[in-house]
């Protein structure tokens, strides 16, 4: 009950009186341990959405970029997308009886993983243009949201849409919720994401920018239709993210966050704009509850960055300590 | 006073009882005559934000794509960004004393524009990537503000942001406050249009889709910065139109708006959406107050576009008859 009354005078207060303070008094990020992370993000947003404050800034112009893989959604054994153009193979392996003999595609049906990703990028590369080309846009959108719906992790057996980060939900809703513009720049494909990023995120197709491969216009039976080609059109990924973001958003950014190297120069060119900007790293921290990796891993490798979050007093959030609790389902 | 009344009770019956008849009663189209063109528009609008209604659409799919040269602003005697590469070649002259003899330089600086014309797309090409590239992105948005505000159209003399159609500012404003989402689908250049679109039509830097040259991003003076190359990166012409549609907004729009034949794929590509779907043409039928041209003129040819309209039943707006006023200043 006094609990009760506390709330009820401080929502009166806040009403009455108006408050900057409302931030901390209700709290947004509620799977968030207090600490050093937590009251950064909040210092930020406080004194950019203050009006008359120094360091204010328009709604307009509060743009935020989020890497997916590994900062919104995890990424382990294996991009997410990758996963889904591995599967792809197995369900498209009747209509394509020559992949028994040929590689990368004989290894995976034959349930060796490992013989695929020894054909490095190039193999990866032959997989996913042959699981992600050849049908129109409105086809493999059909094709993600029936897998999205359908498939389970490998080791978790959840849904992937299942295995995104808790803490990280609430800041995109608390970002929101003080004016900004939350934008997912990724590596992953930009039509691999879209179909589901709004229900799950609340970030609407024209706010997703990520890789893609190019299109061609024709009609099929008097109808117009874009047919997906086996040829990259932009890879949006390290020197390409500043790039994306500036074709796509046309706005420098004023907070972004990522989790690995390959979301370095996103961060740098955010931060090196005037005014004040916030930068965030998700360091994956936590081998019980997710997994543990930096330096040394092939998916998601936090080397470069790391050294740079530290030199330049970015947040660094480690999610073993400042997170409560990592995905939804242990909200429950 | 019989009027004021009048409009006093209609208002004050909307607000009680509420009414889609609202569009009709307070005009957000006041410079376009009433007639098939205003109509169509107010039908299309009111059928797709009643709510209930077969044909209802929510806020977030209304999304509507307008083409920027001859349907937002004017293009003649030549596209303004054209106006703006011919204007930098001679302040850039001094710094390329080479250009007095290499064409077709030589002759634009002899002021014989008809002899650049004669070198075709691949002069003018030349022209648009020595003065559109190998700056940083940031140089050439502050080149573009800076020539916005001071260049004047050759035989108008105003400025070119006053050559805008005031029935299209209206019709903007009109789809927006009936929460429509407005973006600007151009053959022009991107980073041409972002600088001035959001003060100018109220279209936000992320709204505008348009041509595009590659970047490179690197470090100067350890400062993060895209420079701008001599590449096409993207045309968003003709089947351009649809794909950049695709790339940005990731969404089929269900308005579409236009003028030339460089516009048709859009406008088919927007009409062959499921439900309600809306195409329009602006007509250049007044070579008095504006320009008249279309099947034979080499900029902004509306031919194909003009045949397809009519089998299909798009709206025509037909400038002379249409639109009260051109410009924004003749209302004054």
């Amino acid at each position: 009950m006094k609990r009760k009354l506390l709330a009820v005078f401080t929502l009166g207060f806040v009403l009455v009186f108006g408050s900057p303070a409302i931030a901390e008094t209700i709290d947004s990020l509620p799977s968030w341990h207090d600490g050093k992370s937590k009251q950064s993000i909040i210092e930020f947003v406080t004194k950019v959405t203050e009006k008359g404050a120094p360091d204010f800034v328009p709604p307009a112009e509060r743009i935020a970029v989020f890497d997916n893989d590994g900062t919104l959604w995890a990424e382990q054994p294996m991009y997410f997308q990758v996963l889904f153009a591995l599967d792809r193979v197995k369900v498209l392996a009747p209509q394509h009886p020559e992949w028994k003999d040929k590689e990368p595609f004989a290894s995976l049906l034959k349930g060796d993983v490992k013989g695929v990703l020894a054909g490095g990028e190039h193999a990866i590369l032959e997989i996913v243009m042959a699981t992600h080309a050849g049908m129109t846009t409105a086809e493999f959108e059909q094709i993600v949201k029936d897998w999205i719906a359908t498939a389970k992790h490998p080791t978790t057996k959840r849904p992937y849409t299942e295995m995104v980060y808790q803490p990280m939900l609430e800041l995109l809703m608390y970002l929101r919720a003080n004016g900004f513009k939350t934008f997912i720049v990724s590596g992953g494909g930009i039509e691999f994401m879209r179909p589901w990023t709004e229900e799950v995120y609340g970030v609407t197709p024209e706010q997703v920018v990520g890789s893609s491969i190019k299109t061609k216009f024709e009609m099929q039976n008097g109808k117009p239709v874009l047919v997906r080609l086996p040829e990259l059109n932009f890879l949006d990924d390290k020197d390409g993210k500043p790039m994306g973001i500036n074709q796509h958003i046309g706005r420098r950014p004023i907070a972004a966050f990522g989790n690995s190297d390959g979301d370095l120069q996103m961060l740098q060119w955010t931060t090196a704009g005037k005014g004040s900007r916030f930068a965030l790293y998700v360091h994956h921290t936590d081998a019980k509850r997710e997994w543990a990796y930096d330096r040394k891993s092939s998916i998601g490798r936090l080397d470069k960055g790391l050294d740079e979050a530290q030199a330049k007093g970015w947040t660094v959030v480690d999610m073993k300590q400042d997170w409560k609790v990592i995905y939804p389902h242990e909200k429950r």
